[in-house]
């Protein structure tokens, strides 16, 4: 029973008009939710036309909604269910994810997924960490060409504050829990990143690919708005 | 003695080539400096013809800087010294400025001052916490019309998650120590900012309002540039 | 060999008398019990007449009270046991329980569960994040229906410090455990409802629905009371 | 200029219409507010028939406030500026207030004055911390006579939990500052209290005496309404 | 291959002579060794004629010492494995163990079979919290009776405190890691004992009920000999 | 107007019967007292014959205390006013007093004056840290003759678990806020200490000089005590 | 595909050339890696002529790796899986890997492994902490005859300042998460050991016993190198 | 009345004998002594031909110690009294001494006080952070130069761990207390030090500059030993 705003299903309000007021659909967060709750989320989303996108899935809430939506893929490395999505936009700009370790993989990949299902294309840099320094430098010009980047590092955090420096574009740092000891779960790297002296880079929560990826999406989709400050979604 | 990429001036190498390279000129972080190194550094940087904007100034380091560039002006609740700047750009997007209470101001208003010396407007939303919803709403419009914003907040930090959910724009989170007792120095506000529900906050340091202003100076110069994906001021 | 205040098992001393005492009857924590020791205390308690409710109970633990007690009922997702309980008085206020996200539902779920043992009539509020606040500004009249206000929310913990603006009832703040990363286990949740600037917000521990109850309960049995200064149930 | 629902002085947005729509009067909290700024804003709410109650403040900032309100008081050791109040409803029930040493005093003083100004009568319970035990078991049958307590503990915060478990009234517990070492400014009692086993204790910020008036407030005023569930002051 | 000192076993040096110097026998800290490493340490001991003490032992560890020291008794929940020890003396003093809830029975076990094995005669007080101080009350002259206290606490760590406003004696406070939520594995209950206003509490490290032991075996050592300054198992 | 059990003096309560109850008299904690206040109480014990002791004093309230008992004794390094005390008993046991350097004196200075203050003979041993181990092994001799130790040290706090390894006697463990950085002020210490792979050591709060004296002072009494079980004072 | 510097296999850039440059071989980081990757990375390795040393490795993956390199070896206590490795140079300094207890040996391990792998000849001394201190005494004339010394340590992680203070050798110190409650997973031993009073204390991050071979490595390698201030292996 | 092994004043026992055994002489760490205290030790070492070096020293000290010894020198920002002192070895290894910013000269100035005072030859490396690489990779082939690193930092604590990836030489990392906000003095940098990826990197406390220019000491003697295994100054 759909209401205007949403759809009430006892145990979560579904936010179909999200969409239009936010241009961005909802997504399923799905720790703490039973299989057959993500399922019937994910086909409500889907029955009203939206792209499905499910967070930190494991692979008994994936099974749960391939046998309900059988075209779900499931990103094994990332977590990610995905049905559907936006095509990418052609001539858009790229986002660059590049990321310190193969440990942050899973999170970068969260992101990865994230942003392609919100149509955007990807530029991947991957196993650039500040210790071989010129891992990154042999980079620079390619990262250069992406609009905005997002840098996921774990331990101790330092790459978000050196690309930082090298790179002048919207910069979203995610700390990721890799480590062990003084990491703290990923305190540590956090800690690092807030005090980068990069002037102009922000964070978001450890190992949230997620967020990133929507603070991504909402500084490109500033770009392609024309500048007469109306959003064109929201007409 | 100024070299190609800089002067190395003994406790300190102003980076006079960082506007070409970077689009935004050396700023002077004042606390440890002595109020003549400030002056100093400030001299080397206007005689190169780049704006000065000193963060974290006292009143002595900004007579130091008086006394050597008459046209100095010292924004006494910011705590900036600026000289020169940059004039806004026409039809350019705004910088919404919002913060929670009156004790925010400072870190407000270094956000504010730092915008403006790079050259962008600001829209102001002051005294708008969460505790008095009204306050907030009665502005939504007028927020959805600025390109980024700047959500300043202490003590619970919920401001920044309560407006991505109205307004959908690349927004960044400045948590202050405005507080006491279980606010810890702002670790609170931070904690829950970077907690948001709202997807698409991105947090910086506590207190870092001159942070907040450079992430929004990097997003809105992406969105003036042509997407043929080359950053003008780097040819 | 029940004593005048309780009987001394041992283990444990059941606190019999904590009825006319105190009001509410004596609840059986579960963690570190074994189930025998669960079962042992329910029975002692209902043999003396009085409704039985073990939180944090796992399906063991159930096993062994249901085996001596079949009439004994399992909140399966609230983790309680309840074996009888306090029929509600018609006409007294109802209890609002608030909760921002499904995943906070087994917290609530024990409020709730407690709540109704204890004689209270509970309206549910589930799933009105400040992410969408058009949930929340939706249900405010319901809302303001109630006499108690119980709010559950982890990750940010804004909801109670945004409700507390809209509504001024006696309210209390549930922090949970949900989120990752920088939430700390519902530390950052915690920290963000005690530096709430909703006055007359207070909180409880984290996950601490039973706690919530017994104070939404003290203060209902308050507005019960006559204005005599006496305590009915002691007398 | 007020509008129908406040007054933006630009620094500020005070809220007049708090009133009518929240029942209690909006209170002027003084850090970060210069002198000239406090008494604006207490002759703002004076001329507009509301009590002033200003928090945490100091007497540069009371001497700005008497300048313009010669009436204006100062609870030098609450740090609180009062002008006017609601007097005492006959007949209500008393809030004891009770502390466990001298040190908590400023603490327990700001809770006073704002009831008092809020319209309730006080008991006092003063230095009967649980390392003297016969103090507090001496004073039991008056502390039962309260309808709500608020209880202030600085060092273990012991005090609020053995009182719940002898006294079973709504209770507020107040975490403070006071003590050295391992009492970490205050989280050290703020946890005991969180942890307490005395069920239905609910806990505020450390050193938040006015947040536990406002929290008592409101437990007595809902004990004041009648039980057909509309609150007088909003009709 | 025992030496003077002792005996090094490649993996362990093995204090024979302990004993002789410091009175209290070695006692083996099982984890991290393998079952056969505190068999062998357990034998090496015992062929020396000293009582074998072995605390945080688990079943397999108990398996591999009874396989060769058939009369090793397990102490499931103290989880000590013990092998001879040393017969109380007539006419010491007892020490009083006392503990606040059924769930801190694991240390409080841990602290009686050392003291048991050490040659004390103890006195338990099982589920005495503050929560219902009558339970405490009745017992303060048995517990007065004792030479020395040991007070096992986990949640708010409340009941050292109080126990020592009613009785000064050597007071030996234990926090244990029960509890949930902030009470963060028992740093609630520490920070609270050690900020106790009781005079003359001392604290051990969380679920430490061993160094109780040893703490309350020192003082009674003391007690018991003459007071010309020499000890006499040293002579 | 002193009441049986004490003197209601508004501010506090003076427990004037402390010393028939507890032993030890009543000592003030001057922190948060106001000049008069500490000399009003330390007037009150004086004319009731016991002695006065007041910890953490500054030179006014000490000003204030002498201008009403000229006798009053200022300790400056350990800040603590001494009027009277308790002759040492001969024969009785010393109390070793060690600290590991001299930043540590003004804790271990408090020790001290309480100590001599409840009639104990005190032997000093400065500066022995066990950066410089032969200090502390040259000294081995003369601590095993004290009945008790007290081991004061910052920063890393080793000090008492090496001790402990060498003699075995009641060890209470003072950690001081000595140190810079990750001292942390004073928690490496503490935890240091309550990490101590010293059997039998305890400890106190961070700079608690005055709560070690006390619990070294019962654990003292006890060893004067006959072994009926009944404490002489008590009688 | 190896390029100059390395070979990138998606998931991974294996640095090659890491020996020349740096000297030391690159090492394989297991955690988050499949055993597959770790499998690949190390053929890689070898096949380029380098030896060969996973860290943190688990049974499944040294089954990969030694499926592929039949001569790999599986330190199971250490963790590592080793492939080759370079031959100890005759006549240099000898490293000394001290331990304070049994449960650090797999971190004191990993160290030994590293460095043997390096090239290094290991002198250990296990079981020597501070709680026995003759054990360590009578090792100290052997401690000496080390160039550089590794002092592994959990719980309160004092035997590196011990150490230092009885033998000036560059010393490393680990901490190690061996320990319970106030341990707090290894931060207690590392805040001790950062605030050793031991001059020339040096820390790595808990559990990093192959970060100390590394820095162990560096410094006996600058004692090899003759002092014309180049490094051979980079000329 | 000096002894054998050392000078016992009372408050301090200097330990003259140092330089014979651990070839560093005793460093005097100011806070915590009086101005007289500061200058006796030094007059003792000096009497004693030692040089003086003391830490952490204010105006105060250090005109107590230039009264009674007219040569000494004061370093004001490093904070440093200087006597005498051990002339640079011709032909030994430098140590470079790099820093981020202009705030972390304090720390910087300390250690190179303390290796000059300690006979080394220091090369300085100013302001050369990570945010602007170029400055840094200018100078690799000097730093390379270098026998020894000390790399201060605050923030970000970034720097080491990107210098260890360019030049494998013993690096000491010295995290500073520079920054705000979530910096949380120093321990931000303190962590990220610790987790560095760079190989190899040790970390000593917040703001230890002495403790790395010992540390360096311990590396650079080491270096200058014969490969005998006897350390010359000891024989």
């Amino acid at each position: 029973m759909p209401t205007e705003s949403g759809s009430n299903m006892g145990f979560a309000r579904v936010d179909l008009d999200r969409v239009r007021r936010c241009r961005r659909p909802e997504v399923i967060y799905c720790p703490g939710k039973l299989p057959g709750e993500v399922a019937a989320i994910a086909v409500s989303l889907h029955e009203n036309g939206q792209p499905v996108l499910a967070t930190r899935a494991d692979i008994a809430q994936y099974g749960a909604v391939r046998s309900r939506l059988p075209e779900a893929v499931f990103h094994e490395r990332a977590r990610c269910i995905v049905v559907g999505g936006t095509p990418p936009s052609p001539g858009s700009w790229k986002v660059g994810v590049l990321c310190a370790g193969t440990a942050d993989l899973p999170v970068a990949g969260e992101a990865i997924v994230a942003l392609q299902t919100f149509g955007h294309t990807v530029e991947e840099f991957f196993d650039i960490g500040v210790a071989g320094l010129h891992r990154l430098l042999e980079e620079v010009e390619r990262i250069r060409a992406c609009g905005v980047l997002i840098v996921v590092a774990g331990m101790e955090g330092a790459l978000p504050g050196v690309v930082a420096g090298l790179v002048e574009r919207p910069l979203i740092a995610v700390p990721t829990s890799v480590g062990y000891g003084a990491s703290l779960g990923g305190v540590a790297a956090l800690l690092s990143m807030l005090n980068s002296c990069g002037s102009g880079v922000t964070v978001v929560n450890i190992d949230n690919g997620f967020g990133a990826a929507c603070a991504a999406d909402d500084i490109l989709r500033l770009a392609m708005v024309p500048r007469d400050g109306k959003l064109k979604p929201e007409t």
